[in-house]
């Protein structure tokens, strides 16, 4: 409906020219940086061609999900998995386009677990005959499958799972059960209402060939058909659902299910490195599981790489409002009439956002470098089964994994908070990016507890270097404690504001000192474990932050820019290291002076040197964000779309878009009446079931208790 | 529908009897406790008397919220709203009962602004005849009304905005004008969908008598009707709307206004203190508006004791899980078979969560020192017009706002991530906590913008200090400033590992020392404001660390506990204070290094006395969060609850109440389909809509600009 203001405009200057000056103002080549971040896999054309094909499509629209019911957004999720499936097929699409389509539609849905740990599981688990019959139905898509491990009472300690196989030698069966409501699978996406099919992992219980009694194995995975392929119901035995909602994905049927002695083939049992002799019921061994922390850290360097782009798009949105917002003139202004400063000129805007910018690109390096160690290792086992690097690399991406989404997650909130009012509205296009990213700090590895195996691994390794300080390591990180030993707790105030190589210096040093303390505490003074898991994480965080630095440092003055940079950008890269550094260094100052790397009379100077670098930093930051090409569709973003259109997008979104202005509303106290002309009785009956859960509360009955 | 799990419990040991373990294992008096922190207006009695009020009553049943749409949740929020004034007309409800009955309810609902922001203005900035006419329709809700003042472009910066109300002389009407779209009124509650008056601020324009050219005087308040009173449709030459979803505040229609030329007359000005002379259309001036600072830091009180409870919350959550969740056993552990952990054994949990618990007791008695210091003044300035005070009140109330809202919002997330997760999940009872409570760190004054108030004192005060040493000061942070001055400098190292008060001390000094640099780059060195910024939000942020440790130690070592405490319970509440002091100390380490209040060498022993506190705050944990008193019914978590219940209740939430389990769905990717029998053309259809926003899209055609 038209009205006066479709004639209206934002109060001058407008957005779009904002950022075109801001743009005009720098000279950092957008187009090379973005092909130098993003051309892993042919990232940039990918995401063109996949987006061309998405955004036109209506169940691809993301503007009401803000406004739907959560079992909307389920049923639309599984509409969406399966034209993702469809357009898959009829565009040819490869593993990598179908990871972009996801990325882009930017939602956790029922299929994502199919070409993830389920198929992972079919193809890492299976032994031949298991894989040549499980296969051709993966990549069909006859089934559907899902991975159940957690369970309602164990989720990191995979060893105390609940759910039980018992292996029957008379029927050559394993009887799947359930002993406790804490043994239900719960968490497992897909499972609630979608699959048909499941990776169920469960203690394997076998008989003593003697005493008949049993023992457990520790979990195996199974994979079991768990509902009807027609109907698509829980066969019998089985209780199955969906566990409700959460913080993100709505779109994901998260599922809990229950065995009620349930009985499944010998064929079961994925057994291609461990299983059970049908005819003995005796157990077959696995060979040395090492191989596994291999994908463990691709995983987790996937996790850097999604991490950076998820921060990069906070930050995104977060660089285009605060450019365009003005709030308050300068209070030392002479000017009578002085004008409104751009938000991102306050420097207690900028110490938020700036340093989170510089983080982006040091994520990148990080992610760049675990990819790499990941190869080198991968490559030195198959060539030469030389498996001398796999416990650095599986400690450095435990650390980095707990490090990472650490920085990503409160990174998001951070850029919120800095964008005032209108960063919590639905216009940020915050929400579901915080929602959905606020799972990763516990998932893969929750962030507090892996850091222990990053830390036993630095305890090793120092004492390894104590004993033998003439040793030559193959691991980087024994050189590191060999040079602390002979010339570390000698050395003493690094030249962190000179020289950036001082700097990396530095955070080693930081690093070692701590393994040191720890390897005395532990080895030395026997303490027990549980009293120090505080400083064995502030270990792995300051081991981790060196790598960071480290890793931006090789990148950006060891190495020469690849894919290519032009001097006047790979300049700015350049201060974003020394920002991230320093702003790091500082963020945990205590424990540099503590190591002495650093000394009290440094402190007012980083502060100062972290502000000069903020405002080198600060006529870049546009083009900078613009490098990150997350188109305006993942943003969803009123507030960072492209052309700074802000406040035009964010009015005409509530004008236009909001259902709830459809209707009129009876706010009279006086009457039950809510919408206009629904009358009192209908309102008093449909208020009363939305509150109590509509039909699902009828049917259990849990109406009369309530009322 | 019974099933198998009907039999099914959870693996022992069991949560009812280990929080019964843990409540037998402290002698900490709960009750008295209780009755210690929660006196102020009776609250436990009153919360026990409304509860038993609402909680049988279906439309205040929470169990459904989180599946619901946006819109529902506002045609409910609407409903709770008419019933909440139903309830308190018949049972004769006070002002506290129905701010109780609100708290218990948990929602911002339609009538949130009826009774504070729109009666206050009201109450405050109406004449008597204007009172005379509005005050009895406001308290007979014949009118609905709200409040609008932050604009799309502007909010913090009042004086920016750009709604104007021009004088016209001739008709002696104001002309209400909103020239541009940034104009447009934005976020005001109740205003979208529900209320048919408004406080409206606008900038008040007037013609000068001579030239006729129009000046603006300033924002001023105008009460304007909006809607029709029988269809409330909007009156003609104003257009309202909902701005839509934000992170929280479902049942709430936070809306959007612009005026065309409308016209209200000349006693739609509220005009107590200002006002336009009719015949001549000559400014009337306000008289010294500093009593609105007074009610500002009521205000603040209030939010600092708000934050308390909420915090309080999330405490109670994690406090109760944590002790009954376990995982994992210690690794140092000789036992054969040992058994799994009480989660809030480990110490990297305990450094999560009990330092948030001694947090809740800070907030709590720095909330009271505001009140008593409000009261106070208050009182200093109506029996003797002394208004020296109020500066100081002002300054502290800015900080605290700041820091006391930030550690209540972070606190929350951190209480969540040391649930791993079940806490990402809706059995927490957080989501909803943590959407509500992310608008307070931006709300009542931006926690980055206002600690440049706080700032701006103390180097006022710190500049009266350095030139006149001797002056008796009326104001603490004067004296303690000149105390600085005099010895200050020169003192070293305070023993805050062994007196409380030496602690309070390295607090005052720390914020003294910051104020002095401040002073001296301020006002000798000349240093720009904003290149100060970042300086000055920590300053303040010590400052107020202060004020809390400062309020802590006063209440619990300088005074008797009033109500009264058992000393047994009393040692515990002392124990919580050196926990909160050290940990704040710790976290900001190195500026009490730089200021030379402790040294490098304190800090081991700084973090290993810590864990010593945590250890012996551990075994009364549970009963310190029994001692808040919050019902279930608030903190509707499975997690939380008080009968430890954990798994039974999450299970039976997800398995009875979860209204997706409902329906069985096709998971075929070759079928449109998605529920079962649904067939293709409905659900594509149903689809479609669904994603583009349903009617609201069909309506305004962007549908067919999306297809």
């Amino acid at each position: 409906m038209p009205d006066f203001t479709d004639h209206l405009r934002p109060a001058d200057p407008q957005g779009p020219s904002i950022l075109a000056q801001e743009r005009a103002g720098s000279h950092v080549n957008i187009d090379q940086l973005a092909h130098h971040l993003l051309s892993r896999n042919d990232f940039l054309n990918r995401q063109k061609r996949i987006l061309s094909i998405l955004e036109p499509i209506p169940i691809f629209c993301k503007t009401n999900q803000l406004n739907m019911a959560r079992p909307d957004r389920y049923h639309l999720g599984l509409a969406r998995a399966k034209m993702l499936r469809r357009l898959s097929l009829k565009h040819g699409w490869d593993r990598d386009d179908y990871i972009m389509a996801d990325y882009l539609m930017d939602e956790m849905g029922p299929y994502a677990l199919q070409a993830t740990m389920f198929a992972t599981s079919i193809r890492e688990q299976c032994n031949d005959e298991q894989k040549a019959f499980w296969l051709p139905k993966l990549e069909n898509w006859e089934i559907i499958g899902c991975y159940g491990q957690t369970e309602l009472g164990h989720g990191s300690n995979v060893k105390g799972i609940e759910c039980q196989a018992k292996w029957e030698p008379q029927t050559k069966e394993f009887i799947l059960h359930s002993p406790t409501i804490t043994a239900s699978k719960w968490w497992n996406g897909a499972l609630g209402r979608t699959a048909n099919h499941a990776i169920v992992v469960a203690q394997l219980l076998l008989p003593d060939s003697k005493t008949g009694k049993y023992k457990s194995y520790g979990p195996h995975q199974f994979i079991v058909q768990i509902r009807d392929m027609k109907t698509n119901k829980p066969l019998d035995g089985i209780v199955i659902g969906d566990i409700g909602p959460k913080y993100g994905y709505p779109g994901m049927d998260n599922g809990y299910m229950l065995f009620n002695q349930f009985r499944v083939p010998h064929s079961a049992l994925l057994s291609k490195y461990s299983g059970v002799d049908p005819e003995t019921g005796m157990y077959i061994k696995p060979e040395n599981p090492a191989v596994v922390y291999g994908s463990l850290t691709f995983v987790r360097a996937q996790i850097i790489m999604h991490a950076r782009l998820v921060l990069a798009r906070a930050v995104t949105v977060a660089v285009r409002y605060l450019t365009i917002r003005r709030q308050f003139a300068d209070r030392d202004s002479k000017d009578p009439n002085p004008p409104e400063q751009a938000v991102l000129d306050y420097p207690t805007v900028q110490i938020r956002i700036l340093p989170l910018l510089a983080t982006t690109f040091a994520l990148h390096y990080t992610g760049e470098a675990m990819y790499k160690l990941y190869h080198g290792t991968r490559e030195a086992i198959e060539k030469s089964g030389d498996f001398s690097r796999l416990a650095e690399m599986h400690a450095a991406s435990s650390g980095l994994k707990s490090l990472c989404t650490t920085l990503a997650a409160d990174g998001i909130e951070t850029c919120r908070r800095a964008m005032g009012g209108h960063g919590f509205g639905g216009g940020s296009g915050m929400i579901a990016l915080n929602n959905e990213y606020l799972s990763k700090p516990t998932v893969e590895g929750d962030n507090w507890m892996i850091t222990q195996q990053t830390a036993a691994y630095l305890i090793k390794r120092m004492t390894e270097a104590v004993k033998n300080p003439k040793f030559t390591p193959t691991e980087s990180v024994s050189a590191q404690f060999q040079e602390f030993l002979r010339s570390g707790p000698r050395q003493r105030e690094f030249n962190v504001l000179g020289y950036e190589f001082e700097m990396v210096r530095a955070f080693k040093h930081r690093a070692s000192y701590l393994s040191y303390q720890a390897y005395y505490d532990r080895v030395v003074r026997k303490k027990p474990w549980n009293s120090m898991m505080i400083s064995l994480h502030r270990l792995s965080r300051a081991h981790s932050e060196s790598l960071l630095v480290s890793n931006f440092y090789d990148a950006v003055f060891e190495s020469t820019p690849n894919p290519p940079l032009d001097d006047a950008t790979f300049d700015v890269i350049k201060t974003l290291f020394r920002l991230f550094a320093l702003f790091t260094l500082d963020a945990s100052a205590s424990e540099f002076l503590l190591s002495r790397a650093i000394t009290v009379e440094h402190l007012p100077f980083i502060i100062s040197t972290i502000q000069e670098l903020m405002a080198q930093v600060r006529p870049h930051a546009v083009r900078l964000v613009d490098a990150w090409s997350i188109p305006d569709y993942v943003l969803e973003s009123a507030l960072g779309s492209y052309d700074g259109d802000v406040y035009n997008r964010l009015f005409h979104k509530a004008h236009r878009e909001n259902p709830l202005n459809q209707l009129t509303f009876n706010p009279d106290w006086r009457s039950e009446e809510i919408v206009m002309g629904e009358g009192e009785e209908n309102a008093k009956r449909r208020l009363e079931a939305l509150a109590l859960g509509m039909k699902a509360h009828e049917q259990s009955g849990v109406v009369k208790s309530k009322l």
